[in-house]
């Protein structure tokens, strides 16, 4: 399988708008003895839901476990994050004397998202985090020998996979569970989910050999399920028709997810009557830059040049925002910089040489020319088009008010206090897409809830990004990862109880 | 129809949490031939959002209109309401003088709703704002010869209903579209959408002589709707069983709605493939008591007390939250006094008598015992089963905050420093769900987007507070009458020119 794990450079390269809605994903009947195959769970998504899905199931009894993957290569988004996680309660942590409790990782989750998480879901999500240290251990998940304060936290709790990547959980996860027998497919599309006449899910349709760039397809059949489904899909963040359809305010942003990320799943589920739940709700990053595929190098040197140098509106060449306010509010600040017609004029900041230096994410960036250098303003503000008076006289401004220690416009925290003098290191800027907040509403047992019946879907569960309620309107960094291992983990349970 | 209009009075008492979810409503296919009756338009609702449908399809030249009211009176939620709505451009703020633009209150809407509105539901609601005042005016509605700038407006362009409630503006405009021969039909429950095979809507099902009460119905019959259908159908914040499965954190807020604010259409609509748009996004109100129905005299002093008296904790006796704080953190410090079970224990709020004098809701609370009086600090503890020490000593430590001007605690601003002293008057608080935010997803001509195609479902229009995407998470008041008002008037004129 190592062939068929996705690297990060290759799979971000990939993450451009993605493409048109796809053919709407049915929901048929099942007819009776009409199966190809089956199993006694089918899992819809290989990522850290799908595969904590199929560790539990195991875990707990089920016998025949079947994870499909549409794309190419196995691991989805998980593949291509930072490999951190933050548990309350983990082993690592513990061996590190340090105090944590659930109760104080819930506030934080709480807190973070404005209190319109569903709180029964948080509860499950930090209860069950340090049987996750467990399984990934069990599975051979090597981790780095410290445990992270991460913004937002009020513990350090954050865990990093030994070479800092996604990948370092998957392709052990994978492999664990590939030798004690779980099926996993590649290139197969669940195209429908099908149930008896009482609405009882009963298996999946598939179609084999499928090419998602093309969206062609070899052979189509149908898989039974006899315990359930579960869906681990993940985000759409990389589908701009639907998110222009249900979001119209975000149809300029990219993605940073991979270009896999598309809507199919979450449509088909709205169409069997699932609940929806903050479904149209996004997590934005106001770090990103149109100029590079994804979240890359120049996306994490941005933070040096909000901290130490400014952004500017290139239609006038002035500051517009506190570099330093909530994402939400950075990101609907660059998003208000359009012309006439609503296009984007991008806005572009830029730091001192001083602020280059052995800063993480400089160097690959400016090798890359998403950063670039101007030796003066003129040329700074030839190249984006900003007025070049206006952009002066916002230099010299700025650095009036750094040497007085405040800043007098925004208000904006000058800890660092580096003075504006070219060189300059510069980049655009322009919001993305990072983690989908909401979308299918599950309860504690990641059963999917129905809108026809406000009661679960019988044996149909769901866990990850594609759903919505655990992380409310925002969430910390790192407890994505938390939620899918968590939620996959009670997901598997569930099914294998029958539930 | 004069006896079917509801008093606000008769309304609001019974607007205690809904019953459950009714049985699920359907989507059926038309079949051909099948019709009792046919119309060029069915509107469903007798709101604000219906009569400007009604009136706008008129209007257009649409020649036969049929409106179903699911209740025994016409005019739901927007016949209770303060008869309010602003307007940017209305002849009576012209009149005046005043000046303002469609600018200015798309940008109040854009900032208030955090900017998750869609901007361009907006801009038409905004645009087509204006002519909801001549339609009003031509039918017969009379305005007090007032315009008021209301909090969070960047202009005075609220105007008042004369007998400031919705019903002065509901009750000329059903009586003027009742004259020109549009039919208006109570007690009818659309109980099921009619697709043609392509997904084209072709009319609806109605159950006649429904009691909404009894869940029960005299006959079915098929309206054909040569048109198209719209829905205007409302809110469901008294539907208790589809909040507690879609927001399980709200399920113990009763409504500040009528009781036919209910979830059978929106559920309805979301099984027919409608986007969901924040549908989950509720706005709560901080200034509700279960002590009266919905919201009513009570919910209007609460503001003084919360001006001049303080809220505490019936666990502890101590201050919680910054009584002017956002609704919606207010709402949250609440919802957060609850036992180990997670049951309410309601904090209450108190004042001294100087803040009752002359102060609007005061009077008809405190004779309804909504708003109790008590002699001593004694008496006040022991009603609300609080401690008495902390309770005193809040009380001391206030008055000196008071006294130096200065909330220490919470940073509340002290401009009106009244000390606290006994009698105390005082009244119990919990939020109550006061409008559904988001809903049903449609474009600017008021088109239900759907998920299967991300294009509009053909013939299916709605409008006011059924749909989502105007308000994003939080609105100015009065402005959800704009909306409804407007948008209605869109969906009749889309209607008639066959879009």
């Amino acid at each position: 399988m190592q062939s068929h794990l996705i690297s990060r450079r290759s799979l971000i390269k990939s993450s451009l708008i993605g493409l048109a809605c796809s053919a709407a994903p049915a929901i048929r009947a099942a007819e009776k003895d009409d199966w190809t195959e089956t199993y006694d769970v089918v899992i819809i998504g290989s990522g850290f839901a799908g595969l904590a899905a199929a560790y539990s199931a195991l875990e707990n009894g089920v016998k025949s476990v079947l994870v499909l993957e549409k794309m190419n290569v196995f691991g989805g988004n998980s593949c291509i994050n930072g490999g951190q996680i933050s548990l309350a309660g983990s082993g690592l942590q513990k061996s590190k004397g340090i105090k944590d409790s659930p109760k104080l990782m819930e506030e934080d989750m709480l807190r973070v998202g404005q209190r319109l998480n569903h709180p029964a879901l948080v509860k499950a999500v930090v209860k069950e985090s340090p049987a996750c240290y467990d399984m990934m251990v069990k599975c051979g998940v090597k981790f780095a020998d410290q445990v992270i304060r991460l913004g937002g936290h009020s513990a350090p709790r954050t865990i990093f996979a030994e070479n800092y990547s996604g990948g370092g959980i998957c392709v052990p996860m994978h492999n664990w569970l590939k030798e004690r027998g779980v099926e996993f497919r590649n290139k197969s599309f669940c195209s429908a989910v099908l149930t008896d006449k009482d609405g009882v899910v009963r298996g999946v349709e598939v179609e084999g050999q499928y090419d998602f760039d093309k969206k062609t397809h070899k052979n189509t059949y149908k898989v039974q399920a006899v315990k359930g489904v579960i869906f681990a899909t993940g985000g759409w963040g990389a589908d701009n028709e639907f998110i222009s359809a249900s979001t119209p305010q975000y149809s300029t942003l990219e993605s940073t997810s991979q270009k896999g990320a598309t809507s199919e799943s979450v449509r088909m589920l709205l169409g069997l009557g699932a609940m929806p739940v903050l479904l149209d709700i996004y997590q934005v990053g106001p770090w990103a830059t149109p100029d590079e595929f994804g979240a890359g190098a120049a996306s994490i040197f941005a933070d040096y040049i909000f901290a130490e140098g400014i952004m500017v509106d290139a239609r006038n060449g002035k500051r517009f925002v506190n570099e330093l306010a909530s994402r939400r509010e950075r990101s609907e600040a660059e998003m208000k910089c359009v012309d006439q017609q609503g296009k984007p004029v991008m806005p572009f900041g830029f730091c001192s040489e001083k602020t280059t230096v052995n800063r993480p994410g400089f160097k690959a960036s400016f090798r890359e020319g998403t950063v670039k250098k101007f030796d003066t303003v003129e040329a700074l503000a030839k190249f984006y088009g900003a007025p070049l008076e206006p952009l002066k006289q916002q230099i010299a401004e700025w650095n009036k008010m750094v040497a007085a220690g405040k800043d007098e416009l925004f208000g904006r925290p000058l800890d660092r206090r580096v003075e504006l003098k070219a060189p300059f290191y510069a980049m655009r800027f322009w919001p993305k897409l990072h983690y989908c907040m909401g979308g299918i509403g599950i309860n504690d047992q990641a059963q999917v809830i129905s809108t026809k019946t406000c009661k679960p879907i019988p044996r149909l569960y769901a866990a990850g990004e594609i759903t919505g309620g655990v992380h409310g309107l925002d969430r910390l960094g790192s407890c994505s990862s938390t939620d899918c291992l968590a939620m996959g983990r009670i997901a598997g349970r569930s099914v294998a109880a029958n539930l």
